[in-house]
């Protein structure tokens, strides 16, 4: 929500595909402001709500991979998700049968080192990995005309869109939008970290992040941009449904033009000597008081 | 803040020192509750509140290791930070000196390489890394009898811990008091994700929580645990300065002891299927609840 003003050089990026080998790469820890211009060279695709069947990512055609108790029986519990594979540790299977729980597909019980040699030794996967089928996304028209949405402006670190998508979940966000470019994809660390929210909130991504918030403006929607040089504390802007809360990542903040096509575009005043937040952090805020103002927290 | 009712088995925790090898591990992604059992083993020793000269973390002895813009620059303006050996790429040099920062020592200078192969390659380190020694650390007595402390009970993932540390210097909080067991060093990854904020929240490690917890009380502070399971929901209690914030990791939760010996103990109501956050973003939530109901963020 708020970048502070110097630059991060020597940022390092990486986007990840398919199932992670190391459970972190291109966090978005850097939050300088390099520059608040438009790069022309950027998403001047077509909209086109997703690439191949993923609708989260940047372009991956594999199955995607969950692990963990949360990512693994939320899609079970999805009849929209095809599951490819079920990996069960024995202690796995037990709990799932235990809790009833329906595997969809025979399971290949497998020990645990197979799934640490699959994921890498520090994913958290609790004995449990599933190949699944990408979710398709709806369209940008068929978002409901209330509530709210969440936009990601090119935010890559898999840790925070999942910790983000959860958020996004816990307050009953209607999608999240993303760029089909500069987005992770919706796997792995992502799924994690999203602790299941990939089967309930879908994920849009859409080629050109500006013409998607000019339909959403044309739809109705408030399109409220978050950004330390905003020129409102977002406390003081009366917010409408629909309402569209948009962030940038932490190293770049919102795009020139992402900025341009936002209604409002607000700051978050805060009391001390850091001015900028974790980015899933500067989300899950904008999200409470969106819920607080929207009256969907009673 | 809120936990789901399942239990995170395989769970994987790692206690991380000194400078990162790989950029995570032992994240706090679980976010079941194993029991809210105490575990009469832990937290025996006598209040000490530092263990050698580390503020932060579970007891390394070594210099501590900054890396990044923020979290060498802010250590370079704090002197009560001594730094011991700084690496700088010419890059890095260059800027610093652009900037009139006082390097106070004279630096190495170092290819990138060289500081990614000490960090692993995923560090964003920015062409700096510093060794310094840790802070000095105050005692519980010391605080001030005003505005807000954030207790951290047995939060392990250093990014976690990091971008607390953050939010709370963006709320002013006055300390982060921590477990010195089961608590991730303040340095690393840990630092990096705290952006600086090292540097401007003082961390005290306590032996035994529940003591230290009974302490607050008995200064006056209002002493508010979250858990998904607390018996009123945090919009509606009357917050009160002092005040302290007490937040237990994902896959636990707050300890019994701890529990019983806050003086409430709340939930936050969300409105959406999911009802338990990444631990930094419920204590971001937290904080902004605290300093909007004390008054700090007008």
């Amino acid at each position: 929500m708020r970048q502070a003003g110097m630059s991060d050089r020597d940022r390092k990026q990486r986007f990840q595909r398919g199932p992670q080998k190391g459970p972190d790469s291109g966090r978005d820890q850097g939050h300088g402001r390099d520059n608040g211009q438009s790069r022309p060279g950027r998403d001047q695709g077509r909209r086109s709500p997703r690439r191949g069947r993923d609708s989260g990512g940047s372009g991956g055609d594999g199955p995607a991979i969950l692990y963990g108790w949360h990512p693994v029986t939320l899609a079970l519990a999805n009849p929209n998700r095809t599951i490819r594979k079920l990996w069960l540790t024995e202690n796995a299977a037990r709990r799932l049968a235990e809790e009833n729980i329906d595997t969809r597909v025979t399971p290949e019980l497998v020990r645990p080192d197979m799934i640490d040699r699959r994921l890498g030794p520090d994913a958290v996967h609790q004995g449990m990995l599933a190949e699944v089928d990408p979710l398709e996304a709806p369209d940008l028209s068929d978002l409901p005309q209330d509530g709210m949405v969440l936009v990601l402006d090119q935010i890559t670190d898999p840790h925070n869109v999942g910790a983000i998508l959860r958020s996004a979940a816990a307050f009953k966000v209607n999608a999240v939008i993303t760029t089909n470019r500069h987005s992770p994809e919706a796997t792995g660390v992502l799924a994690k970290s999203a602790s299941g929210a990939l089967e309930l909130v879908p994920i849009i991504a859409v080629p050109n992040l500006a013409r998607a918030l000019n339909e959403l403006n044309d739809q109705g929607f408030m399109t409220v941009g978050l950004d330390s040089e905003g020129g409102e504390n977002i406390s003081a802007v009366p917010l409408s449904a629909p309402l569209a809360l948009v962030l940038g990542a932490e190293g770049q903040g919102l795009r020139r033009l992402t900025r341009e096509t936002c209604s409002v575009v607000a700051r978050l005043d805060m009391p001390g000597e850091i001015k900028s937040l974790n980015v899933s952090n500067a989300a899950v805020l904008a999200l409470y008081i969106g819920a607080s103002k929207l009256g969907l927290m009673s």
